[in-house]
């Protein structure tokens, strides 16, 4: 059983509405010292599954949880006790 | 200048439709292994400041950024060379 963190991002390059809305409203209130805000994803999965978790979720991916046109993703992979 | 990583979940209590359906799609498609998908949110700050930034971050994310009747968050911060 493992456990994957999954961090989506917009491309650098891909304007962020909801980013640069965030950073208005924290501008407007107590908080002129913030610079920039992106606001991405951060998918967590537990997959019953030994071999080949990475290439598995490198598909799960680019298949169906990430909009690679527009989002980039990295992932991390943590080993976690069957339930 | 700070750079801070905020992951936003939904509390274990409460339903994510759209975790549901991304698992539904998924063990559809190629992928039955997956056992459950909870989709969150991935906020990259940056931050001009150099003092308590810890307590204005809990700030931020307790007055603008997280809904914490529905959602737990947690944060990392770095330090990131300026401009």
């Amino acid at each position: 059983m493992y456990k994957v963190k999954v961090f989506v991002t917009l491309k650098e390059s891909v304007i962020d509405p909801e980013g640069a809305a965030a950073t208005k409203e924290l501008k407007k209130s107590d908080f002129p010292e913030v610079e920039n805000v992106r606001v991405g994803k951060y998918i967590e999965l537990t997959i019953d599954k030994t071999e080949n978790v990475e290439k598995a979720v490198h598909d799960m991916c680019q298949n169906l949880l990430v909009n690679t046109e527009v989002e980039d993703y990295r992932f991390e992979i943590e080993e976690a006790a069957a339930k």
